[in-house]
């Protein structure tokens, strides 16, 4: 059983996997790469080589275009009660939850950005449902969906997915995110993310592209070179309750911004994280979700772990420029 | 000139390091290693290469041991004021501070845990000298003294070396690591270093090693395998105010992880950050200065980035077992 511990001093929790568990021998000469040559167990006609799945659209007898399935290595096991307990001086519990790997199209190349509008739209609409279904467990507080593109970014099969961990905790960063915006909003009395897309609509420096819905900017604070985020336009906390209206708009904001990656950097490994709400928790006037792009272009590593601080060798003006000059 | 940033969500702060700056294209291709066969600027004879000489060890006209420098592409400027002000809604200030790199050995091939005692002893005294200097500038709140070793954990030159940065703000993680032993120390009215040393030498599961003055251990809620944890047995925030006779029993500490690491897992690339105390803050109770060494051995970028969330596949326990079992 993966086990949850919690960080004395920073009450960051973290999963020790030891399902996954990799032997010192392991590390040794970076052999770390997935065997090659392999079948792919996300591509049509392999479905056998996947745990059952979980959802899939459009249902049989069609064939599938988005495939959810449970994560043949998961982080977290979804059966079992959290059994939270002491060791000595420390926090832990079960590591409970689920992992999740979502599919968002057949083929075996195919590139999120170059989705058709619908396939987008029905890959979005899969997202929403499965974090809604996870919101429905007690046990879990926070859901996590994020995709990972590249194997420097992390990625380890190559045929395109994106992953869901639902947590019995919120993590530390949905937390900071959360308070900082209740911060924001008890000393101005504002949302601050309403005030963000305020600024950079009519400034456009940082504006890479908008649409009725949403705005897509290089942050003020970037952390990284072309990092972007898509803020909505209209309030709302939770992913789950986004219409389907909103949702082909969030496709079309979305295939503009990795394009514009794609074209201009090369297909560069990326990043991108969905901020949602707390599960269990009352809606909030002050936060609002969100989703971070993060390229992976520069090597940052441990300092930045380590400090929390971060170097950008390219200002946001410039990272926006240059994405706003790519043709999509 | 560089130009500081806060993020208006989270209050972290980046720098914009405008001076270093990549241009798009410098990214495609991932066209970023330096040039090889060049001068090693950090080689004795090529002291021209490097900006004038910070300090040396020892005085001319004997051969240095020990070497400090400013980076030649410094992530902030050392002269000029602040000029705090608003853009908008944004918070900004100049990028001032220090970038200093130390030479710990002349040898180009010097491994830090290869140093002789009295090596070892002399460049820790060096690390000591430069905060204690960078200290005395009012206009720095915190010094960032760390490590990078191996192309994977961020070195751009082969040459081994530390680096210094001085800050005119609190990076977000000291200022955490800060909080939380606060909280700690107004809920238990005890000192969380003193109890986790307390704990991990009695239990003894994630101990590595000790000596009269330091343990090493891999800590409870490991974020990455083989990290390892230095902590002083005596209280103290400044890393400045440290004794000779404990930099001693700090060099055997740190010779013992890094040779451990270096056995055991081939010479894996790492990096290590020293946690000092902010600058200008009064001595506090509740915290302890202390050394986090993270080897580079999985690759997890931006989600972790993002969200704050960990998962380690190689449980601290074993990973302390593992690194005992090491020659040294």
């Amino acid at each position: 059983m993966p086990e949850l511990r919690r960080d004395l001093i920073t009450h960051r929790w973290v999963i020790i996997a030891t399902e996954r568990a990799l032997r010192p021998k392991d590390f040794k000469n970076e052999n770390l790469r997935p065997p090659k040559g392999r079948t792919c167990p996300f591509c049509p006609g392999h479905e056998s080589l996947t745990p059952p799945e979980i959802l899939r659209y459009p249902a049989l007898p069609q064939p599938w275009q988005v495939r959810v399935v449970p994560n043949k290595f998961p982080a977290l096991r979804i059966e079992g009660d959290l059994e939270k307990r002491p060791e000595g001086i420390f926090d832990r519990m079960n590591g409970i939850g689920a992992h999740e790997v979502i599919i968002e199209c057949p083929d075996h190349d195919f590139a999120l950005h170059a989705l058709t509008p619908p396939q987008m739209l029905a890959a979005l609409k899969v997202y929403r449902t499965r974090l809604a279904d996870l919101r429905g467990d007690p046990r879990f507080r926070y859901g996590v969906l994020f995709r990972n593109h590249g194997e420097q970014a992390g990625a380890s099969i190559a045929h395109g997915h994106a992953q869901l961990i639902a947590l019995p905790v919120v993590p530390a960063h949905a937390q900071e995110l959360l308070e900082g915006a209740e911060r924001y909003w008890r000393f101005h009395d504002r949302n601050v993310f309403e005030d963000i897309l305020r600024q950079e609509i009519d400034d456009g420096r940082r504006l890479v592209f908008d649409n009725a819905h949403f705005a897509l900017v290089t942050p003020y604070a970037s952390r990284f070179p072309f990092e972007m985020w898509i803020i909505p336009k209209a309030h709302g906390t939770r992913f789950e309750d986004v219409s389907n209206e909103h949702l082909a708009a969030l496709g079309e904001v979305l295939t503009s911004a990795l394009s514009r990656l794609h074209r201009g950097l090369g297909d560069p490994p990326y990043n991108f994280i969905l901020h949602n709400s707390p599960y269990g928790q009352p809606d909030v006037p002050w936060y609002r979700w969100h989703i971070v792009i993060m390229p992976t272009l520069t090597k940052v590593a441990g300092f930045e772990w380590g400090t929390g601080f971060y170097i950008n060798p390219t200002s946001p003006e410039e990272s926006a420029e240059f994405l706003r000059s790519q043709r999509t």
